[in-house]
């Protein structure tokens, strides 16, 4: 009987691209809350998601570094689990509720890669930086203070996709906005047989389900966000058309479940 | 309308992990043909084969280097399309037909993974190299000939997974036994949500299809493999009892196609 | 008139490896302190330096992320800028004053690995790890608290150089120990031209000056530590024969100058 | 007595980072002749060199995959060894002598960085790849014949740096041009010492001296090649003016000695 929660399937359950859930997470991210061209945001969205037309264009580029672990202490080995990822996300409506879609995500780790695809984060392998905040003083260190910068950078197979910096400016109130509507990913699993192209075995709408969501340190500021154009990519086509705000935060979350919004698997 | 075979769909067809198929490849391989464990063979097959008692845990351990291309020209962009490749394949039958199953396997390239999957390869990212031989003349051209050596590794996550070293006896008089027997896969795709998780979305037994595989320049000879024990990982309970022959060749084929044998799908 | 601290020299000065000083550095560091073999410990040191008949093969196993900058905000760079370490420090005498020799380092960066080399620390690449501590609440999150644990590894070229782990017990009383002697290094460059290859054009014997050094959140408690054998490295040599304990703290410091101990240069 | 041909030095001389020459190449090239503005090209020249007014900022741009050797069977240690570069050459004078200046080089090992050191090679660290040619025929085989296409690039810290395309016409007749001038380097090392940053350790303007240089499989045709501006570089300076060929050859060579044109060591 092999065991393993994804491929490889094997004896003794070791060699999973990841463990099962529950999947904890704890890490930083930065981000810009953006405004894209509104039809170029409609062009992304897939059946079962329509646009949102009070946002018009309002999207979100975040830059994240995540400790992973499940229940065998994986965050002791973080050469395997920690990872880094960067992603869109785009105001949109699911029926009548307001939602946020995820059409582009990159992480490092296959790991992360393979939990992703589960779920129906869209990841594809790719490089990621932020400046970090250090406890020891230092014009290294970057700070938590008024004024304080972060930069932050994506690249895949040697392009650069994303750059953006952030300006601190004062400590959120509450929760962040970004936080506030649900995510919604679409799990895809093609077919490969000749004569079923058209008829994917997993085409499901989903929405993320996150335990425990424990947003702390945060502070809000300025945003800059330059995403230029690349080959093999289509995120440069929802460049901003103009900046909202820049953000930093620690947060952390748990994954238990999911849940399916429609199944249009064939 | 979202394009692409995978995921990303996106407006433009253009973010997708992997081109559609027909895909076309061609590369270096190197190898080693050995005996690993019968009982331990015997663990890793999935339901529907059944060990092949006649070949009593015969097995190989590739290496290859592999050019990709689809529609578009893809080979000339070698930084997001050319990649490496490590894998074992074990005898095994698939009723009354003798098969070569793949456990576990290995590239350093998205696209690759992504392509793997969607057949049934259980592709997790590692680093892969081998030996090349080079036209110019030089104490470090390894040409094709009678005592060359040739020397592979395969490493992930920072740990060295595999390690092997070829020399070279003579040209191979025909097309290489280890691609006499069709290769069986596990094309699978797990339930996250709650509840669901033994019912895997995707479970399918399949048979690679690859059209107009050629071998050229072919050598057989002598190989030494050593597949050291690591975390999160079962390569290594293969480990060889006994070496049969070490070979270097290289090899192309195509993809349109895939034979799905049984669909376990839940 | 061609630019730049360290090659390549240019017309702007913007493509040299790294920008000049001061170098600010600011970043995480946990590691293990030992007994190797002192006969080992003694065959690393160069002229100059003598063993420390006190300490007695005493060493410490460190790991660290540096956030760099300079004069021009590199740290908002962090895909050029950011960078891992990880080194072994060994207890010895440099005339009557007890000092600590860097054998062996490691770093993932390029403009690291030149600073290091006009240092005197003999940089090679390699991929280093640690488990981080992240401020929002989670079984990922490994916060600063009795019997937190941390994980750290070195790989380099796929082969796994170091392992440790760490338990935290308690704050650290004061600076720790391992900051209490001066760092002595080799700054060494060859010369390749035929006949000179033994008057190599750089030999000094350094000590690190460190401007405005800073420990913060320093933790003690217990360590483990692997140094597996591996090819093209003499890591392993220096095996623990005994644990001393873990540590675990942030730091920063600034470089301005260096001190020149002996020039052996021919 | 410590040993090794570069840091680190050490007690069994295997942890240097690169072992001592005579050092063996040999590997696959493909490249682009081109014109730069020769204010731009004149700009790079360090002192001892001179424009080199009859070739008007003829440069070319070269993309190599290299298996290196040298006493102990390195080219069976692919994953240590191996290596990619890309670098630029520019048409310059010394005294009467035509010659090649590079001013900027990448590499993605930290072998070939520390020997290019040692030589005056500027070598900083990339992502190389460039189309392959494979003897087993496919579409993805780029096999050497008119009209066959190659593609090439560079990147740096997520950054792209260059991409060149070139298409082959016809074989070459005789030993391509580009080796037909001397290579002209700077061998640099800085002091760090405050006080004494403007007076360099090893400031010496080179030749490169190669041993049984061999073509092979050479091919001329037409190129393409752009070089994307990047903060932290200055390559895109270099930018063509106007394209005269493209290239592709097999190469190897062997290096023993460095010839020192002119020692400004202060």
């Amino acid at each position: 009987m092999l065991k393993g929660f994804t491929l490889p399937k094997s004896p003794f359950g070791q060699a999973a691209l990841t463990p099962p859930p529950p999947w904890h997470y704890s890490g930083d991210a930065m981000g810009v809350e953006f405004w894209a061209d509104p039809g170029a945001v409609a062009a992304t969205l897939p059946p079962g998601l329509s646009p949102d037309s009070k946002s018009n264009g309002r999207a979100v580029m975040m830059f994240l570094e995540w400790q992973f672990t499940a229940q065998d202490d994986e965050y002791l080995d973080p050469a395997r689990y920690q990872y880094r990822e960067a992603f869109v996300l785009l105001d949109a409506m699911y029926r009548d509720m307001p939602v946020r879609w995820c059409p582009y995500v990159f992480v490092d780790n296959d790991a992360a890669l393979a939990r992703g695809w589960t779920q129906g984060f869209p990841r594809k392998m790719g490089s990621i930086f932020q400046t970090r905040t250090y406890a020891a003083a230092s014009p290294a260190a970057a700070p938590l203070m008024p004024g304080a910068r972060f930069g932050a950078s994506l690249s895949a197979h040697g392009q650069r996709l994303a750059e953006a910096r952030i300006t601190l400016r004062k400590p959120a109130e509450d929760r962040l906005s970004l936080f506030g509507r649900p995510t919604v990913l679409l799990r895809y699993f093609p077919r490969l047989a000749a004569g079923y192209r058209d008829r994917p075995a997993v085409n499901e709408l989903t929405m993320l389900i996150t335990d425990n969501p424990t947003v702390a340190e945060a502070w809000i500021g300025d945003g800059e966000l330059n995403l230029p154009e690349a080959r093999g990519e289509e995120l440069h086509v929802l460049a901003p058309v103009a900046i909202e705000s820049g953000f930093r935060c620690s947060l952390s979350y748990s994954v238990t479940d999911l849940r399916i919004l429609e199944d249009h698997s064939a």
